[in-house]
Order: structure tokens, then C-alpha cells, then sequence
């Protein structure tokens, strides 16, 4: 195999590399390759590659062959480039050496400067420039920034040196006792060559060495440290934390020096394209004058606005317009770029696609196709998760970072993101009743059940000390897109003492605490919150993704609330309606349900379910009526009926006074219902199968409801789910006594409604044999919860103890993502995607859908849509995530097709459907939620 | 369609049908017409098909259409025969009518004979006998049955009137304080006649209507009351507990009269055309001289030997052997007959295989081979696996039947054969103690643990009240071969009280309980036990099943002890040595595991590791020299490790004492251990993953054992199998880590041993990527418990509050068997399968096997060979059963083959073998284990 190309030149208007090189040069590079090919002005240099950087890991810190050589040529070519020699006595090259990886990332190496000076190259700068102190100034910054930077040692050590002449200074000018010490510039030439000594004598101490007086030691010194400094702590605890899997290195970029700290015609700056905050078309951005990219950071003087600059140097200024324009032409896109004037020629030092706010990327996308620069569906492309999410929930104000430093506590898992700052309750109870007062309430628990599911909708956050992000305080927060952090298991919660510690902190009732569900971040006291306002751009956009995408989106709504919300953010009917939610909404509820439980005959049983019918027929007439005109998929009650009862005494003594029964009766029922694995216990349709009268009572209380609203006019499409099947006759066995149950009620109405009987698919033998199932199920519904957790083994709620490992790329790696969170695409994926295949052969217009928690994924939803579902369900805040991800996918597709030239294999529209609620606008596949006759 | 025959019709030397029909004629029906056919003397008849009974119960009790047409058309066919007609006043035919299924089934409709006396054909009956009161008492006779049998009158009630009229009598003839009552057959006719009137006058009043007098009426009436048996509660529960599923009906035999209560000539009779317990070939039976079958049945007299049968009627006795001669070359196996002699003629009036005991099984399988009556396959067919059970396990004597019925208690779930008498304990440290004195102990429990195998082990006999037949108990018992019964669940057990309590009755520690493990059945007292004797037709047998199987046979033996005892009955090898089992032998192991899992950190884990490798290194020496010559396949550590902590305070307190630790700390790491469901938590290769020190020391014991042995001349094939894979990579990191090990430990100990690594398959993901799996691992072995537990998502701890209507035919009718007992073939079996292909596309020669409990079960073994598995591994005493059905699916492998003329598709021989350890014998496959040179 040929050696590969380790380094890449650009300089004089002309680049080896280009923009589209991020992952072989790293942005820097890139940036810096497709700046100078489009005519910008930008000094010369050239970046070593990723590449290296893998093979010097790869070979125990080893450069590869031949990459000495290779740096030497084009270090020839850059002093031919630029006419100056690297250690040239008379005229000395410097330059700059940063890394850049294909993805900007804090943590690794930052900027050395004034590489190449030497104590007898730095009197070449000071006659060049005419100006001693200033060479040796930057002599003295580049042995600091070199011994520091590259070499490790404390800048502290440096910092003291300097300070220590700084004293000495101070005492021998200003007196013994002097009310103010001189600054850095009050030190002179003379002096500073006395701090360059002592700075060259603290390298040797420190390194054993002196300091380099070769010049390409230097360089060789500080591509390793940048190399290095790839996996330094923080930078892998970075990738780590932001999921960064797959990064090959960092590039290297060395870059002649320009210096904008030349005086006044000198200087430098940082600057967007348009307003990285409100997204806004203007020019933004900061200016120092006669200072280096150093001190900007340092953040000692106040730099200029723009305009300022724009007054105060106008030639350079225009320059930088000029730019500006010919940037956004060639990027189509808002850039941050970063930018140095050195006696007012401008040179650039960096260009990027600027971060920038949720608000500003609505508006900025938008912007652009009005501006023809890109089309809709680029403009869709752009829009991230974070973005969509960043516009809904509220956030902590970061304008006071001290305060919010001094305030942290404790960091949990970030389950939901928002804001919420609250007083503390530890129980339902007290968080609801505190609530009704109109307080703030942050709800903390050791973990929720669903007993406590009113006081955690009560709560403004929610803040448990286990459980990951499906346990059931994420599931039930994230349906209502509620603030809320899990597994903080640095949290001692103590229900007797009412108060919860972390370390000596201790936080008592009704103290204010603050949460940010973003990071998993606990602080005390009451921190500013930002309410976010939904931009305008917002709903331009979101039109084009409900015209871009092909498939449809659904809602996990369990209550008429729910359901509006859900619907007012986009949702084309209910995926999911969890009927076993409705039962903790009230006092009576509870009791209801639970004398259901503990009956212990079928008489009892069907006593205690009479109670619930109104109940449930109630909720589902205003669920059906919030959903006009859409489907509404309705799962029969599924989980285990252990969680519905009471565990402590105090609360068994309550039910069996209640129900009438003696304690002792009501103690040994609920024992009863203990199991070893309640995720693959005595629950789904098995509760229908061995108590068919609750399914009796649930089809009632669906079919009532809906015909009573068709009476009213409501257009109701009822769809009856069945949940955890696994065989075909067991599905049979319900659907039959269903549609018994279905017919009886429309018989008695005397209405007609086109209802569906289907089933979820969340257990590895429904998906296998979902051939035969379809054969009566009208519609699948892809339970991905329950079907991850069976397919791979894995409960959710004890993953946490070594699931981490998997998903973390320096242990075991098995996992990108955590597969509760991003689809299993490779092994659940391949079970969903056979399922449908077998499915649609034997009923060709079965709907399917997925209605997990991936239901709200981006990537999941993705795959869902390239395997064919005709829907995907997500919880009401994350519907709009789950529309934007279809439309992503539907232009993937389209650009995939348009790659392959031939079409992706043939998959047939599915253009057979039954009911109203199916029907679709004629000659399209777009859906279009709010047009009429158009329900799902 | 055309109307489907209803009736078949025999006699006269023809028939309609033949033995083969018995789906459609039933038993009785099938041999009926066969014996017919082949020449027998048997009555004339007819069978209404169980077709019949289907459509009966499918059109809600409606005879299909026709049917009264037919049958009145071979009524007429019958009387054309025999020359009689039915209800003739002169010379009345009379016919019998019989229930019988295509299998033996009690509970269902008993005879009813004598049908076609009516009042006036009575008379017939006498002159034509000349015997007035013989057709009187068969006129008593018939309306007693038919009232009783066919109209559910109470026979009590009978029985009554026919009592005061003998009391009457008495009182007449005897006196008014008689120290005699008079007999049945002191009643003279006009007596009878008497008593007819009363009969007649009963069923009056019970059945508001008369008697009926026209034939036909009670033809019909006796068809329908055939019918109605088939649903009677007697009968549905006993295809349910007998797991009768997909038989359609009964048939009804309405067969011709005839008598052996004429006298001195005639008599009825049972016989054995071999001893059904000894399986010796000699004559076998009882005759009752002039005697009907209800007569036998009813026990009053006491039968003849056949011997003195020859003697007393030698022609009679003489056609007798004539028919059994017949009937054995026909049938080619041990026949059971009914017959009756009437005046002299013998006639045949049912003949089936004869039910034998175990050992006679083996022994007329191998007689009738050496009798060159039957192939080897044909013997080898015939062995159920009852009879294997039964030769091995000890069982209760049942000749006490009173006394057993007197002392039964309860009934549990029969989860391990065999039965056992011991004294009741119920901690494993008191059935320990006690069984070292000699004491037998039934261990009662209301669930184990494994803190309890130590006392288990101890026990003669297991019982607990909670748990299913794959529940700790059962598995542990299994393994062993020890009578255990669980899930009883009226059981209520009181550990502090040291007894056990049954509705009323309560059984102190010490107090002795018996077992019967083939039933569930618990009796208080000791009952008799008989304990089994090898018969010397096992050999044999076993022998033929060795040559005739293609597919290995391996055992699950966690200890050299269990490994010893699988050898001896023919394991060829380990296919699951469960490593964690070890840990429990002693106080030492236990608190070694133990203070290993409430390490803190890897420091403290590698410590408490040290004192556990010299006992595991140990462990291993023995079960390698156990098997020396075989295969070995040692798991590593898989189960939670929750299970292997005390969770009670004393236990913990003790446990921090141990290992000096606060007890506050060990309870708190303990806790940390809880998981919601613990079969998808931490546990298997996950712990590797997260603590792979554990895995290096069993790695390190295993190469360690295996070098010292090898070193002793021992030949040692040690396999390595990784627990719950659920990726590729997963397993290859481990199997690194493996190979790292071993490498290491025979580089220093200097020996070459050829090992393989593989996994278990046993989530569904694992046999999704099977593939990928298998670019790695040298073999797979299904862990189908879990596989099971997984694919349907469903704990077999917790299935037992719903599985069993999920198996019962009459409710969801899902499995045909207990998916744990019986491999679901359709779900997981396909897992398997395409597990199975994927797996030998990627590596050739891949060593596939099986390892769940469904090793030892029929059905399933026979599913793993005809889906190409090289092997399959059973506990211990299930090894002779995998072998008999290893054979036996080889055997319907060959009869598939010859029937479908081209050879059954292709599956290629598997002969590229790389160890020494899979070499076969040149030039054949089959697997001879006491072969030299074939150590598999």
C-alpha cells in the first residue's frame, strides 16, 4: 500500500485540501483549505492529518514513516511561500500550531504562537519589526505557551516568575508600600529579556533540558503535544460525555503568524455572519485592537461591537464585510469566523458554521430559502433536535455563571430536558396539595411508581435518585415534557426526616432547589429561568417538514390534555393511549381498581370493574373528541396489577378498610402478586386471557365512548390494541371476544363505526411469527420498550449498573447509543424489519407503527420510516422531533435514490386502505394533519 | 362435499375398517374390525365414527345430517347378519353400546348391555334361552344401566329398590332378625319381575317418562348418552391432566350380545398374551365362569388363573391360545384381550397393546426382536420415557391401594419422578444434620434457594409449596434424579412454628411424610417403597439406542459426583458445567463468593478471588478426570449475584463478622444488588464485562485443572462457553480475554491443550446475529431456558399464575405443553434453526448443542436432531432419555426418508472435526461413548 498523503499545503491563493476534508484536516483545516482556495486572505501553512494522529496511536505513539520527511518539504515550501526561513537570525518564520479535529472539541491543546523564535531568531524580529520590546514579548509569551502548553508544566510556575518580577519592579519604582502595581506592558525590554532567562532556567529545572534553540525541535515538541493531547482526561472525558464515537484524532495546523498586535492599525476579532442569537441577517461580532487572539481571551480589556469597528477602521472593516459576503455565497450558511488585522491587512484565522441558538436556527434556515441561498428541505436538514427541543422547554439564564457555579449541587441523568426551579416535596401527596397553593414544586423521590403520578404532574421537576432515562419517572415526565433528573445517586433521600443529602448538604421540605433536565444538573436556591418563545420561523418550517416527510406521526397520550397538547404540536391521532394511566387520576379510581385486584373471583372482579366503566367511557369521550377526525389507538390495561396496589401496611390497612375486607385477607392477595421478573410476569393481554372481564369492561368503555361521540358528530377511528402477544391464537382468542363485546355495544347504540382490532409487537415471538398474526391483527403497533429489553435480555431499570460499559467507546463499545434510547437498528431493528416484511405479505394494507420511547429518537425514527412504517408515536413534546426526523428521512431517501441513479429497491406505496381514518388526499403520500378528510 | 361415512360395519369374517383407524373408529372400534378381519371370533357390529362426536359438539349437540339414515341402515345390516331383530318378541337381537377414543380414556360413558329387551321382547329372550329368569335379570340389568349410565339416574336409587325388595325378601323367607341377608341371585323370577315394575316406575319418576319400549328409542338414547360422556367433567379433566390434546371424540360400538353368564360353559374373561409386569412370554389372565364383564369388574368372586381356565374348559381354553398366537404374529407385540365364552364359543370383544410395566417393556421389546418378530428401531420406538423413568426411580408399592388412599394428603406439581418416605425438615441445615445421623429427610420448603442445595442434596425427597416445574427446586432436584414435588400450593408452610399445615391437618418437624414425584401425590406415614432393578433388557435396548442415534448425548453436571453418575448412564461428555454451583459446597466457598461480591473495588474482588481458585481449580481436576476421554464445557459464572448474599438480617450481620465489615456496609451492598427483574439484569457475560478479574480466575482454574491432569495422563478437551452473548463484539472481548489467560497459564505450565471457546445462545439476539457470533465461537450451545423465558417474554417463575390456561385445550389452547417442559418448536425452536444455519454458513464446522432442561424432554431432543444440532445435553438422569430420543428421531428421520422415496433434503454430514475430542470413528457416525479414541 502507497504511504497515504500526511500533509496538506495551502497558501497564495491555492489549497491541497478543501472544505469538504473535516474528518482527513479536522475543521480548523478544512476551514482554512476552502478559505484560501476561494480567494480569502489567509496566512499560509499546512495541517498534518487525523490520520497521523490514528497511526501514531495505533503504533504506541509512533509517527508513521515517511512523516518526517513529508513535514520537512512542506516546511520548505512554506518558508518559499512566505520568503522567510523558520530561525532566520535577520528575518525569522513564525508560526502558530493548533490542533483542530473534525469536530470542535474543549479540552485538547490550545494555540502555542511565535513558534520559531530563538534566542538569536527573536533579535531578527525585533530588527524587522523595529521593535525589541515587542519580540521579546513575544519571546518570552512562546517559551510560556510552549513550556506550559506542550511541555506540562504549571503555568502557575510561569505565572509566578512573571509576578515576582512584576514585585520586584514595583518595590524598586513605586516605593516599599505601594498603592498599585505595575501591569505586563509597564515592563520594559531589559526586563523582560531578564524574565526570558528566568523563564528558559524554570524549563530546565523543570524538563530536565534546555530550551529548544533548534527550531524544528520546537515544531516537533508541539505537533506531539498536540497529538497528545488527544487523549488528555478531559478531552476523552469529553468525547464520552457527548457520545463522540468514531473520531479518528486531531489534525495539526501550522500556520505562519500574523500579528495584531502591532498597534493601532492592528488587531483582532471574533465574528458571526448574523446573530448567532436571534438569528437576525446582521454583521456580529467583537474587535480588540492591537491585541493577539490571547488577550481576547483573557478578557482583560472590553472589546469593540462591529460597528465601533467598523468606525474606528473602516478599510479593515470593509475587508471583513467582503468576507462576510463571499462567506455566507460560498457556505450558504451562518459562519463564525475568527480573524486577525495586522497593520490593516486582514487576515483570516478560522471560519466555521456558527453555533447558535434553537430561535436563531428556525430563523436563519428560513431566512436562507427566502433568500434562495438553500432549498426547504436543505433548511430541514439543519434543524436539530436540541433545536426543537431548546424552543419548547424553558432553560436555566446562563447570563450568570458565577451564581450558578457557586449554587451547583449535584449532577444526575438528564432525562427530560427544561428548566424548573422549585421547593422540595417528597411525597405525591404534599407536592399536589402544595401545588393547588400555587408553588413551585420540585417532587423528589428515591424513584415514582405510579402511585405518585399525581403529584409528579402536579410538580414543576422531578428529581429521583435511581432509574435511567426509561424508568418510569423519564417515560411519565417526558410524555408531559416535564423537567426532570434521574439516577442521582449521589442523593441520600430520607422520607422520615423529609430532606435528601449530598455529601454534608443536607436539603430540608419546602427549600428551593433548581433543576436543569438538559444536563442532569441539581442546583440550590432558586436560579432565573428563561420562558423560550416559539419563533415564527417555527411554524414556515414545520410546514415544510409535514411537507417533506412520508410518514406520519402519532401521539403517547393517555388523557384528553395530553391528547390537545399533542395535537397542537402536530400529532396526527394517538399511537399509544395507556388506559391503565387513567386509573391514578383520582381517589376513586384507585380504589376502584384495586378492589378489582384484589377480588378473588370473577363476581368481585367484575363488582369492582362496574365502578370503573363510567370512568373509563368518560375519559375516552373526551380523548376521542380532542382527536376529531383522527385515529385513536387504545392498549388494553398491560402492566403488572402489582403495581396498582399498596406495598406498605399503612396503605394495605387503608384498601381493606375500604374494600370491607380484614388487613390479613387484602396482606395476602397483594403478596400474592409479587413476582420474580414483573417485566415477564402475569401482565399485557395474559391479564385478559385469565380475567377476560376487564378486557369486557375496557371494549365497553372504548365503544360507549365512541359512539357516544359519533353521536355528537365527533369523527372517532377506534383502535383497539392488544398488548404482549405472542401467538396468533392467543391474539384470536381476544380479538374474537373483542369484536363480541365491539358488536353488542353497536348493536345497542344503533351506530355505525369502523373500529380496528390490532396488536402491539413487543415480544420476540410476536415479531417472529408476525406472519401469522397479521393474519388477524388489522395493525401492529412496534412495542420497542418491552421488545429491546426481551431481544437483548436487558432489563431497563438494572441496566444501569453496566450498561454504561457497553455504550462507553473505551470499554466495551457494543452499543453506540443506549439501545432504550436509539433503536437497536442491527438486532431489534432486524426483528422489526422482518416482522413487517412477513406481515405485509400476508395482509398487504396493515398499518404499522412503532409507539416505544424511540418513538421520539431522531435516528430511530429514521429507521422507521426507511423500513416502511406508515407511522411512528411519540410522546406529545417530542412529536415535533419525531415530524422533523421524518421529513430528515424522507430527504435522505430521496438523495440516496438520486446517489444510486437507480431507484432504491421498489418499495410499493401502500395504497390499499379500508377505513376513513386511513384515507389520504388524493395523488399524494404528503399528510397534511389539519386538512379535512385527511383524520390520521 | 360429500357426506363423510359415518358407521363402520364388521362381522361375519369382514370388516369396514382396520386397526389403523383408530383417529377415526377409536380404539375398541379400530380393534374390532381388525379382529374381525383377520379371522377372530368377534361379534357383529357397528362403529359410529368420533367424526361424529366432533360434528355432535360443533353444531351445539346436532347429529349431522344423515346420520339417522345410516345408522338405521347398519341396524339393518346387524340383524340381517346375526338373523335377528331388534325388539323381535320371539328371538330379540340384543347389542351392547361402548364409548371408546382413539386413546384409553376413564371417565367416559361405561357399557350398556342387554339394549333391545323391552317388555315384550323379554319373552322372546326367555323362551328362546328357555331361562325366564336369565332374560328377567338382563331386563333388570339393562334398565338399572340405562337409567343409570345413559339418563343420569343416581344408581344409588337402583340400588336401593333392588335392596328393599331383598330386605322384604329376607324378612319373608328368613325371619324378622335374620343373622343372613339373600344374595342377588336368591331373587327368583317372579321376584324380578317385581323389581322390574319398580325400576320402571323410578325411572318414571326421575325422567318423566316411561321406560322406553321401542329399541330404536334406546339405541338413540344409549348414542347420545356416549356422547354427552365425552364432555362429562370426569372425562375433560382427564385429558387435561393427561395433556390429551387434538382428539376429536369417541366413537360408539354397538356390538351384538352375547353371554357368559349361561352357565357352566360360558364365562368372560382378561388376559395378557404376555406377563404385563415381568414381560415374560407366558399366558397371563383371569376367567370368571359363568360371569358377564360387569360381574368382573365388580370383584365379588374371585377368577380363575388361566391355567386352571385350561384345565376346567381346555376347548375353550384351547381357542383362547389359538387367538393369542393369532394376535401376536398379527400385532407384532404384547396384546391386552377381553373375551367371553357362551355355551363353549369363545368371542372377542376388545384387544389393544397391553399397558406393561417398565421392565417389561424393555423385555418384550428385546424378546419380540429376538423372536425375529420385530426390527431393533421397532424395539426402540416402542420405549416411552416412562419406562426409562421407571426402571430408575423408586416407587410407592402400590398393592396397599386403601392404605394410600387413607393417607393421602395434597397434590403438588410432579417436577422429578421417583418417590421417597422420609421425616420432615425445613431448614437445609436441619436435613443435613439429620441425614448424617441416617435419618431419610424430606426437605419442605416453601421455596429453595441456593443457600438450601446442601440440604437438597441431603433429602431423600423435596417439596415445596411455591415454584413451577422449572423452578429452583425442580432444576437442582432434576439434576440429581431426586423425587421432588412443587407448587403445592395448599401447602402452608410455618417456619418459626417448624410445621406445615394442609387445611386441618398439620405435620411437625420430624413427623414422617411420603413422596410420589411421578404424580405430585403427598401421603402422610411411610409407605411402602419398591425400589427398582435394572432390567437386563436395558443393556440391550440401550445398546441398539446407541447404534441407531446420530446426535450426541452430553449432561449438565456442575460436580465430579453428578459427572460420574451421567457417565454410567451413557453421557458422553459435559455439555453444561455450571461453575457457580460450585460455591455452595462449603462455609468456606460460600463466604469466599460472598466477600468476593461485597468488594468495593477490583482490589478487594481479586482477594476474595485468590481463596476461590484453588477450590475451583480443585473442583475442576475431578470433573476432567471424570471424564476423561470427553468434552467438557464449563460456564462461566452466570447468575445475578444477588442470589448467592444473604438477604435476611442475621445472615448479613454473620456475613460482616466473616469478612470484618460494618454490617450497615454489607447490608447497603447488598441492597445495591436488588434488581426489579433480575433475569434480564446483571448477570452472565455482563459481569465478566464489568468484573472481568472474575473471569480471569476461572479461566485460570479451568487451564490450570486441565494442565495438571493432562500432566497425570488424563485427556482433558476443556471448553470455555461465555453466558448471555448478545453481540459479537461482546463475545470477542471476552474470548480475547479468555485466550489471553489460557495462553498464559500453558505457556508456564508448559502443556499443549487444544480448548475451545464458545457461547451460550440464550437471548434472542444472540440467535438473531448468530452469524456474527459465529465467526468467533468454536460452538454454541442453546440455553433454551432462557431463550424461552426471553422470546416469549415470560419468567418461568411467575408463569404459573397464567401459563396453565395458556396449555389448558380448553381455555387459550397456546402451547401444546409447557413451553419450559417441551420446546415451543414454532417460536423459539425457529430462533434456533435459523440460529443454527446462519452459524454453519459463517464457520463449517461450528459444534452446535443444547443445554436447557429441554435437553431431557422427548420431544424436544428429537426437534434438535432434526434440525441438525451435533449434540444435546440432559442432567444427569435424563441422559438414557436424550439417548432413546436421539434414536428414535433418527429412526422417523430414516422412515421419512424411505416414505418420501427422494431422500430428505440434503443435510450434509458434518465431518471437518479439529480436536482429537471430535474425531468419529472412521467411517461412521454413529457415537459409541466407551469407545477408545472417540472421547465425545
Amino acid at each position: 500500500m502507497p504511504k497515504p498523503k500526511f500533509v496538506y499545503f495551502f497558501g497564495a491563493g491555492a489549497a491541497e485540501g478543501n472544505g469538504s476534508m473535516k474528518e482527513l484536516l479536522g475543521g480548523k483545516g478544512a476551514g482554512l483549505a476552502e478559505m484560501t482556495s476561494i480567494g480569502l486572505p489567509v496566512p499560509a501553512g499546512f495541517t498534518i492529518t487525523t490520520e497521523v494522529c490514528d497511526l501514531y496511536y495505533k503504533s504506541g505513539k509512533k509517527y508513521p514513516a515517511g512523516l518526517k520527511e513529508e513535514v520537512g518539504k512542506y516546511v520548505a515550501k512554506l518558508e518559499r511561500t512566505t520568503g522567510k526561513k523558520l530561525g532566520d537570525p535577520a528575518d525569522p518564520l513564525l508560526v502558530s500550531v493548533r490542533s483542530g479535529a473534525p469536530v470542535s472539541m474543549p479540552g485538547m491543546m490550545e494555540t502555542i504562537l511565535n513558534l520559531g523564535l530563538t534566542d538569536k531568531s527573536v533579535a531578527g524580529l525585533a530588527a524587522k519589526t523595529g521593535n525589541r520590546r515587542f519580540a521579546l514579548d513575544a519571546y518570552r509569551r512562546f517559551i510560556m505557551m510552549y513550556g506550559s502548553t506542550a511541555m506540562g508544566i504549571a503555568r502557575k510556575k510561569f505565572d509566578d516568575e512573571f509576578d515576582k518580577v512584576k514585585e520586584t519592579l514595583t518595590r524598586k519604582r513605586l516605593g516599599a508600600d505601594p498603592e498599585t502595581k505595575i501591569g505586563d506592558t509597564d515592563v520594559n525590554a531589559d526586563e523582560l529579556e531578564t524574565l526570558i532567562a528566568k523563564y528558559k532556567a524554570l524549563y530546565k529545572k523543570e524538563i530536565k533540558k534546555d530550551f529548544p534553540q533548534d527550531p524544528s525541535d520546537q515544531l516537533w515538541g508541539a505537533i506531539a503535544a498536540v497529538f497528545d493531547s488527544w487523549m488528555a482526561e478531559k478531552a476523552v472525558t469529553y468525547r464520552k460525555v457527548e457520545k463522540l464515537v468514531g473520531v479518528k484524532g486531531t489534525a495539526v495546523n501550522v500556520v505562519q503568524m500574523v500579528f495584531g498586535n502591532k498597534g493601532e492599525t492592528s488587531g483582532t476579532g471574533v465574528c458571526f455572519t448574523r446573530d448567532p442569537s436571534s438569528g437576525e441577517n446582521v454583521f456580529y461580532g467583537d474587535y480588540l485592537i492591537n491585541a493577539q487572539g490571547e488577550d481576547v481571551v483573557a478578557g482583560i480589556r472590553t472589546p469593540l461591537k462591529l460597528t465601533e469597528f467598523a468606525k474606528k477602521d473602516p478599510a479593515a472593516y470593509k475587508q471583513l464585510c467582503d468576507v462576510r459576503t463571499k462567506l455566507e455565497k460560498h457556505y450558504k450558511d451562518m459562519q463564525d469566523m475568527e480573524f486577525t488585522v495586522e497593520e490593516g491587512k486582514l487576515y483570516m484565522l478560522q471560519c466555521r458554521a456558527g453555533k447558535r441558538t434553537p430561535a436563531a436556527a428556525f430563523r436563519i434556515a428560513v431566512d436562507l430559502v427566502a433568500e434562495k441561498l438553500i432549498t426547504k428541505e436543505t433548511a430541514v436538514s439543519r434543524i436539530k433536535t436540541t433545536d426543537i427541543e431548546g424552543i419548547f422547554y424553558p432553560a436555566i439564564d446562563k447570563s450568570h455563571a458565577a451564581e450558578m457555579k457557586k449554587s451547583f449541587l449535584v449532577q444526575g441523568i438528564d432525562a427530560v430536558p427544561g428548566a424548573a426551579a422549585g421547593k422540595v416535596y417528597f411525597s405525591a401527596e404534599k407536592a399536589e396539595d402544595e401545588a393547588a397553593k400555587g408553588t413551585p414544586v420540585i417532587l423528589v423521590r428515591k424513584e415514582t411508581s405510579p402511585e405518585d403520578v399525581g403529584g409528579m404532574h402536579a410538580a414543576s421537576g422531578i428529581l429521583t435518585a435511581t432509574g435511567g432515562k426509561t424508568s418510569h419517572a423519564a417515560v411519565v415526565a417526558r410524555g408531559w415534557g416535564k423537567c426532570c433528573i434521574v439516577g442521582c445517586e449521589q442523593l441520600s433521600v430520607d422520607y422520615e426526616a423529609r430532606s435528601f443529602s449530598v455529601g454534608d448538604v443536607t436539603v430540608k421540605e419546602g427549600d428551593w432547589i433548581t433543576l436543569d433536565g438538559s444536563n442532569g444538573n441539581v442546583y440550590l436556591g432558586a436560579l432565573k429561568l428563561i420562558q423560550p418563545k416559539l419563533p415564527k420561523s417555527y411554524e414556515t418550517l414545520m410546514g415544510w417538514v409535514d411537507e417533506i416527510r412520508k410518514v406520519r406521526v402519532r401521539t403517547n397520550a393517555d388523557t384528553p390534555y395530553d391528547a390537545a397538547a399533542a395535537r397542537s404540536r402536530g400529532a396526527e391521532g394517538i399511537g399509544l393511549c395507556r388506559t391503565e394511566h387513567m386509573f391514578f387520576d383520582s381517589e376513586e379510581r384507585i380504589l376502584a381498581i384495586r378492589s378489582m385486584i384484589i377480588a378473588d373471583n370473577a363476581e368481585d372482579r367484575k363488582k369492582a370493574l362496574k365502578t370503573l366503566l363510567p370512568i373509563q367511557t368518560k375519559d375516552f369521550e373526551k380523548i376521542f373528541k380532542a382527536m376529531d377526525g383522527l385515529g385513536v389507538t387504545v392498549r388494553l390495561i398491560d402492566p403488572p396489577l402489582h403495581e396498582f396496589v399498596p406495598h406498605d401496611e399503612e396503605g394495605q390497612r387503608a384498601l381493606a378498610k375500604a374494600c370491607g375486607m380484614r388487613f390479613e385477607v387484602v396482606r395476602q392477595r397483594i403478596e400474592k402478586l409479587h413476582e420474580a421478573n414483573p417485566m415477564l410476569g402475569h401482565r399485557g393481554c395474559r391479564l385478559a386471557v385469565t380475567y377476560p372481564e376487564i378486557l369486557d369492561m375496557q371494549v365497553t368503555a372504548i365503544m360507549t365512548a365512541a359512539c357516544n361521540m359519533a353521536k355528537k358528530g365527533v369523527k372517532v377511528f377506534p383502535e383497539i390494541m392488544v398488548p404482549l402477544v405472542i401467538d396468533e391464537k392467543e391474539f384470536a382468542i381476544l380479538e374474537e371476544r373483542i369484536r363480541a363485546v365491539a358488536g353488542e355495544i353497536l348493536a345497542k347504540k344503533g351506530v355505525q363505526i369502523a373500529y380496528k382490532v390490532g396488536t402491539m409487537i413487543e415480544t420476540p415471538r410476536a415479531a417472529i411469527l408476525a406472519g401469522e398474526i397479521a393474519s388477524r391483527a388489522e395493525f401492529f403497533s412496534f412495542g420497542t420498550n418491552d421488545l429491546t429489553q426481551m431481544t437483548l435480555g436487558m432489563s431497563r431499570d438494572d441496566a444501569g449498573k453496566f450498561l454504561p460499559d457497553y455504550v462507553d467507546e473505551h470499554k466495551a463499545a457494543i452499543f453506540r447509543q443506549d439501545p432504550f434510547q436509539s433503536l437497536d437498528q442491527k438486532g431489534v431493528g432486524l426483528l422489526v424489519k422482518n416482522a413487517i416484511t412477513a406481515a405485509r405479505v400476508v395482509r398487504k394494507d396493515i398499518k404499522l407503527g412503532i409507539c416505544g420511547e424511540h418513538g421520539g429518537d431522531l435516528e430511530s425514527v429514521k429507521f422507521c420510516c426507511r423500513i416502511g412504517m406508515d407511522y411512528v408515536s411519540a410522546s406529545p413534546f417530542r412529536v415535533p422531533v419525531a415530524r422533523l426526523a421524518a421529513a430528515q428521512a424522507a430527504i435522505e431517501e430521496a438523495a440516496e435514490a438520486g446517489t444510486a441513479k437507480t431507484p432504491r429497491a421498489a418499495r410499493k406505496p401502500r395504497t390499499v386502505r379500508k377505513t376513513a381514518a386511513d384515507a389520504k388526499p388524493a395523488g399524494t403520500r404528503r399528510p397534511r394533519a389539519k386538512k379535512a378528510g385527511n383524520p390520521q
